[in-house]
């Protein structure tokens, strides 16, 4: 069995997942899969374009659709997808749910493991097929869906395999009655809630799916994957390779099955809305993902990712040049577009306490400026850092940056690709505003542009802060200062409205980036989404504890 | 600190909770509580007869107002309870929650624990006014009110004690680098949601509130507890031991509030749709429990039991007589007013196989028809089983109940109790329908009526029990068969609905009896509610874990 083989990953996990210590099943350096994987991953990604993706196993088909575009070539990748009829897809995965429902947790975690284990022999082929839908950099494409995704995607395995094993299979229960005892075989199942559905986004298509996908699965759902229609190729191999290993195991590939729709016909909200749909995923705008969460009203289990405006509080530093170029290349990493890229800065008018004296508001601005301006115009640097816009909103967001409002401290333009000459690409607008134009900084500014906000002192900026991410939701906070009271005052209001802080990064470690087996990506608590990769609701919403009992004579 | 007094008892509750094997910290015999208990009990409840209710710590009250009547006498007790503003109730639970999440969980679980051992110092005087109260016999008042009812707030204790623990509070979190490491420090919190409602019904004050009061509690949160107007007492009596035992620890006795109101001016909904309330938990009717669930589309996190339709198939049995006795009690105890009592008998038109040979429908009928009578004829157990009817309501469908269509196999009867000649009690109706009746058996019958419904054959009953459960929810399921495969379908078919099943109860074990620390109570997977005692969920939804990261030099 594949549990007994992968038996060690999955402890691992396990424990990494309780300890909270650093832990990568899958290293994230490229070099650790070989010197033939570069070149080969490439040539395989090459070999899809410009014809229907070949690999699934999904054989009733409506038709065949594709509208991919790359955010580096601007042309158009050429693939088509199958389309599948929503009652198709329902009627197969529900009959595939069923068989997969029969599985023990630990088969079910041996044969997903085996995916994972799988996966990785794709990752330099899905890192060209990320970045071509997602316009990410070739390393954070590899990073991100590869061995990141698949770390995430083990976390829920890992959380799955302990959650479905909290209680015995069988239990005798005797209860003593004086004389008497009655004796009762107590049996408990974690019945699979349903059918469900993960909703990609278009900018970290396996990333964000995989948690849900995974969790689906290690709970006994089968689950369908509807991705973004302009980012469906990296999710398409990952699908491609569940599909396969489950048939070389005797399972049923429906089990897994690609939803594909198009612009034109959209077919999200007809499998949101069938009521075998149970389970519903969802990363993407807040608009749509207010009506997903809308649906818990009609009986749906809903995990959302939405948006928020994240929050940067300076108060005091060691090394103010560290600070900015920590902060210089979080906001330009992937030209703003994750979902934990930092937008607004607040600053006290007073400036920064150093232990070289204060820097005051408009100097740490310069500062930032310079370092901004220094890293995307370093020719070894600046293009790969911000990678290319996915889509043509976010190009416009950018080139209208300037006139959001407020003084412009450094106005965005285009940036030379030497590679992809018409990559869309565009150095970081930065704004900076006072702390009255609420009206400029409470929107989520999707793309290169943060806003720098003068405040009166550093509980001001405590306060705003708190306020936006109470109302509009927040899933990083950064802050810097030397001044244990204010740590806790930061940690402790910002933590009131379910928000994480990162204190005082600098070096190699970015408040953008979230770690398997040890972060919790989104709290669930505020507006920027109701879920978490992974915590225990996170898994334990996806199927339900029923009890029997027998009488023993 | 109360943590070390009590840490036994919060162990041997947290391995009892895993194991599922039998456990009680409160023994349900009265014996067991001295013989100096039941008359000081007793004295005590009459104590509290005819005047304000004395002991509650809320010192800002806008009025006072009672309106309970003794289902037993049929006289008003005269009790009066506070009644406070909703403002005024939201206020001071707020203020006294930030205070309470302070405390670890460990601190909050030995308060929390000290409490249930004062509360049992009440079970004689809550079993009095349980009884006065609901109309439950003095027995049952006395266990569900008591024992049982504290040992389900020790299970949600454990549950807390544990789930908000399964983090470090703090972890060195080291990335290797190559040549260097980046060295976090990471720390996990888990912040409570916020003020929590726990919204109590007439038929079991206590038993179906404490889960929620504790869940709330141990994870943090303030409370509100909402009794219904008719059933204030025994929840009135538990709510000011844990605000003693807080003020005695040094903590704000408002963490736990008695939210009381009238008929005349309800406040449930003014208190669920209050923005700072997060936290809801309800017992009662299905259509102000749908009302609730609908609040989590406004971002309240809700915890439902409601009402459903409760199935017993009868296939095969070794000693039908045994089969028969036991179901006679289960549908007289507390005359048919506990969420737990069977409605729907589904009996095949060829009858009962037996090792004596088929009983035939029309005589299991008869059979069911005089245990029935000879239970609530007999002296020493008629009323004591029955209790008395909660309300006007109840009593107007029992009397009512022979003429809901299909043929009257018995027509219930007022029962004289020789205690109390006023009490409102009756016996059971037994009506036998068609299969194709559903009119009629797919509505919940609150109290002493039951339903023979005839069928195909076993697998028609197992259709349509399974199809009563999804449309209209089903707490419990009893089967009794001697059949393997067909225990194995009626299984299958019932958790697939999410439908617990109790196969073959005979003797002093009955399908509505639902034991702390191994029975989930109530699945949370179908109508009959969304939440469970005690699953993972039930707690884990009531916090929200964030985690903060430090940069280490």
């Amino acid at each position: 069995m594949l549990i007994a083989k992968h038996q060690n990953i999955i402890d691992n996990a396990v424990k990494a997942n309780h300890d909270r210590t650093f832990y990568a099943q899958y290293p994230e350096h490229p070099k650790a899969y070989g010197e033939e994987a570069p070149p080969q991953g490439e040539a395989s990604f090459k070999s899809l374009l410009q014809q229907p993706f070949p690999r699934l196993k999904q054989k009733i088909v409506a038709g065949w659709a594709g509208e991919e575009v790359s955010p580096y070539t601007g042309e158009a990748l050429g693939i088509t997808y199958p389309l599948v009829d929503v009652e198709e897809l329902v009627k197969a995965g529900k009959r595939a749910g069923q068989r997969w429902a029969q599985l023990s947790v630990a088969d079910r975690a041996g044969i997903l493991t085996e995916t994972l284990e799988k996966i990785q022999h794709h990752f330099f082929e899905i890192a060209h097929a990320t970045m071509h839908t997602t316009g990410q950099s070739f390393m954070m494409s590899f990073q991100a869906s590869g061995p990141h995704a698949n770390d995430r995607a083990l976390e829920a395995i890992a959380m799955g395999y302990q959650q479905l094993q909290a209680y015995p299979e069988k239990q005798t229960w005797e209860k003593p009655m004086g004389k008497i005892s009655i004796r009762l075989e107590k049996s408990f199942r974690a019945v699979p809630k349903g059918l469900g559905l993960v909703i990609g986004c278009s900018t970290f298509p396996i990333w964000n799916s995989l948690p849900g996908i995974y969790a689906d699965l290690i709970t006994g759902n089968a689950v369908l994957v509807k991705p973004h229609p302009r980012a469906v190729l990296p999710i398409a191999i990952v699908v491609a390779v569940i599909q396969q290993v489950l048939e070389e195991n005797g399972q049923d590939p429906y089990t897994c099955q690609l939803a594909t729709d198009t612009s034109e016909h959209l077919i999200t909200k007809e499998l949101c809305e069938h009521p075998d749909v149970a389970l519903i995923d969802y990363t993407g705008s807040s608009g749509f993902g207010n009506y997903v969460e809308s649906l818990t009203a009609h009986g749906k289990t809903v995990f959302t990712e939405k948006a928020g405006v994240n929050s940067v509080i300076l108060d005091s530093a060691k090394d103010i040049d560290a600070v900015v170029q920590n902060l210089a290349f979080s906001v330009s990493l992937y030209s703003g577009q994750m979902c934990t890229a930092p937008q607004n800065f607040f600053i006290p008018e007073s400036g920064i306490r150093t232990p070289n004296g204060n820097i005051p508001f408009n100097e740490v601005a310069t500062r930032l400026k310079d370092a901004v301006t220094a890293l995307v115009n370093n020719p070894k640097m600046g293009a790969g850092t911000l990678g290319a816009l996915q889509n043509e909103a976010t190009v416009q967001r950018a080139k209208e940056a300037h006139n959001i409002g407020g003084k412009v401290v450094l106005s965005g333009t285009p940036v030379v690709n030497e590679e992809y000459k018409n990559a869309r690409t565009f150095s970081p607008t930065i704004v900076e505003v006072s702390s009255a134009d609420n009206s400029i900084y409470e929107r989520e500014l999707f793309g290169p542009v943060i806003l720098l906000i003068k405040t009166r002192d550093t509980d001001h900026s405590i306060q705003l802060a708190r306020q936006m991410a109470a109302k509009h939701g927040a899933i990083t906070c950064a802050a810097y200062t030397t001044d244990e009271t204010a740590k806790d005052r930061i940690a402790d209001a910002m933590n009131s409205v379910f928000t994480p802080v990162s204190f005082n990064f600098t070096g190699f470690i970015w408040v953008n980036q979230h770690a398997a087996f040890s972060d919790f990506h989104v709290t669930g608590g505020n507006p920027a989404g109701n879920a978490s990769f992974t915590n225990q609701e996170f898994i334990v919403k996806r199927f339900v504890w029923v009890g029997n009992r027998t009488y023993m004579e």
